[in-house]
Formats: structure tokens, C-alpha cells, sequence
């Protein structure tokens, strides 16, 4: 964890109040090595339900990366993306959830293939970052359709103050986020500790 | 790359001649341990020219967790992903090209962040489809366009009937696919032996 805050504050870059761009190391150029660590951060906060984790759910596209090295530590248990577009080749019936971006203004739309999600999975959620949560709650309400369980959500960077760790802990979803940014101001940006 | 060709037999599907659905393993449900074996061969495919490999270039969504695990056989290289929305927050410049799907009949581009590919860097692409070849030309046209190198390109299936491989070969690419399916006829996939 304090690497991945050194790491933050290194080559992290405060834009505004809102953003916090880590596109060096997260979300663009990814760093294996530090993914590593994560993966293996995130079965110690999950030690207690690993054994029961039947499935990795995430969205593309950066939170695929996290997901498959964070599989590796539970087991190599299937990591299931959740898709953004419509795929020419997505022909059978499909989990549907609505996602609202608050950055680009838009709604947007996750799926799910049915055949990749059953009634009694445990799933654990994996992403890199939770801000609004609309992405999180989008997996929250198609798990919820399919009749899956939500063992837990891992999150490389939660924005605090943008309340998705809110919304989803009043879901009743346990939350672990492993970095936990209070404020950005001035272009600093402040961990909870 | 036998388990892959078994795999893909077992649990791909081949709809019409032109289009093998790999979801439950490759592009939208993830086998972390069948990836893991693809990075391996990767690293036996490129062994000549590991030692050289700066970076590992790929596209969203399904190819990142492909070029993740290859890129802990190639000493953990950064891997960059081209994006084909554009963000929010790259304000920076970006390199760009064109790409046509065919599948989808339209037309969308790809980006990277000049800040990650720099002139004289040494790049492997790695990918787990190649069909029409769009995608990857456009990630050599960014490439030659920051004045990079590439090395060659890892792909995990390639379809050679849809020429993307030739356009890349002619191009003075080298291409390695794990297997390659030379026609899809009647629901059956045949391979290159």
C-alpha cells in the first residue's frame, strides 16, 4: 500500500479538484511489476473469503489488467469482464446494467453474457478506480439480476470524496480500497490514513 | 500451443466462415492460466529478441490482459495500451490512427499518449486476435509515427483467411501466432499445420 501511495504521489498528476490522473502506471501504461503487488494486496484483504471466490468480475478497460493478475492469487478463478460495446459476436441473451459517467457526461451501458454469470457465484469485484461507483453499482445490480453474491469489492484508488464507496458500502457491499484519496487541492492530493 | 488449439475446439464457435467466438476463454471471460502459458510462449517465440523489448504495445479491451502476462516474460517492460475512446483526461497529444471494423462495418481510431512511446523505443505487439489486420496496422502506423520500432507482433489467434497477416508480413512485420485458422467451414475451424 505505501508503495502504491508513493507511486500516486510520484507520477500522479491532480487535475482540477475531480481528477487524479495515473495513466503512467494504471490506466494507459501499466506497470506488470506493480500490478503484481496489487493482486497479492487485495487476497490478504480478502484472505477470509478466498476460498469461496468462484469469479473475478471487472469492466473493461482498465480494470482488466488488475482483474487476471488479481485472479492468480485466488486460485486462477475466471475473470469475467463486463463489456462497454455491444461485440458483433455478443448473439445470446446478456446482463444489462445503465452507467452514468461523470466526467464525460454520458450514459453508457455495461454487459454481461449470461453464460458467464450463474445463479449462486461468488464474485468478487476488481477495479482500478472507484469514484462516483456508477461502474461498481452497474456490476452490483447485474450480479443482483443473475442471482449472483457479491463476496466484496477490490479498488486500487478510491476518490473518497466523490461517494461511490458510500453508495456501495450502503449496499451492503464490503469495500477494500487500497488507496483512499480524502481531497485534491492545489494539485495535492491528500490520502485518508 | 497445443492446449490452445484444444481449446479453442472445445470452446470456441465458429459462426459462418468469417467470425470464432472465444468469449469464454479469450475476449470477455478470461482464463488467467491459459494466459499465462501464452506469455510463456511468447517469451520461447521472441527469445532472440527478448533482451531488446522497451515496451509492449497493445489495444483495448481484450488484448491488455494478453500483453499483462506476456510482459512478465519480457522482465516486466511497461505495456501500453491504445485506447479508442479518447479520455478525459488526455489532454496531452496523442499519436492516432484510423482503424476499420469490419465486423462492425464502421470506422473508430486509436491513441496513444506521446508521453509513452518515445523515438528509438523498441516495441513488441502483442494481441489476441488478428483477422482484418486493422488494428495492428494502425499501432504500427503510431509506432513509425513516433519514430519507434517494432519488433514483431504476438498474436494469439490469427485468421489468415481475412489476410491481416499478410498485410502485416508485407509490411516488414514478423508475425508469430499461436495458431493460425486457415478457413471456418460448416460450423468446423480448421488449422494451419
Amino acid at each position: 500500500v505505501e508503495i502504491l501511495k508513493n507511486r500516486i504521489i510520484r507520477d500522479g498528476l491532480a487535475v482540477g479538484s475531480e481528477i487524479l490522473k495515473v495513466d503512467s502506471f494504471l490506466n494507459h501504461q501499466v506497470d506488470v511489476t506493480l500490478f503484481d503487488l496489487i493482486g497479492a494486496e487485495f487476497r490478504t484483504r480478502f484472505d477470509d473469503v478466498a476460498d469461496k471466490v468462484d469469479k473475478i468480475l471487472t469492466i473493461e478497460a482498465s480494470g482488466i489488467a488488475v482483474a487476471a493478475f488479481t485472479a492468480k492469487y485466488f486460485g486462477s478463478v475466471p475473470v469475467v469482464f463486463a463489456k462497454k460495446e455491444k461485440p458483433a459476436t455478443m448473439t445470446d441473451g446478456y446482463y444489462f446494467a445503465e452507467v452514468m459517467s461523470f466526467t464525460k457526461r454520458t450514459m453508457s451501458a455495461i454487459r454481461i453474457d449470461r453464460k458467464f454469470l450463474k445463479a449462486g457465484e461468488r464474485c468478487l469485484i476488481i477495479d482500478d478506480f472507484l469514484a462516483h461507483g456508477q461502474a461498481a453499482l452497474g456490476l452490483v445490480h447485474i450480479a443482483a439480476e443473475a442471482g449472483a453474491e457479491i463476496l466484496g469489492a477490490g479498488i486500487v484508488i478510491e476518490k473518497e470524496f466523490q461517494k461511490g464507496g458510500e453508495k456501495l458500502r450502503e449496499k451492503g457491499v464490503r469495500v477494500e480500497s487500497l488507496a483512499i484519496v480524502e481531497k485534491i487541492e492545489n494539485g495535492e492530493i491528500f490520502f485518508k490514513v
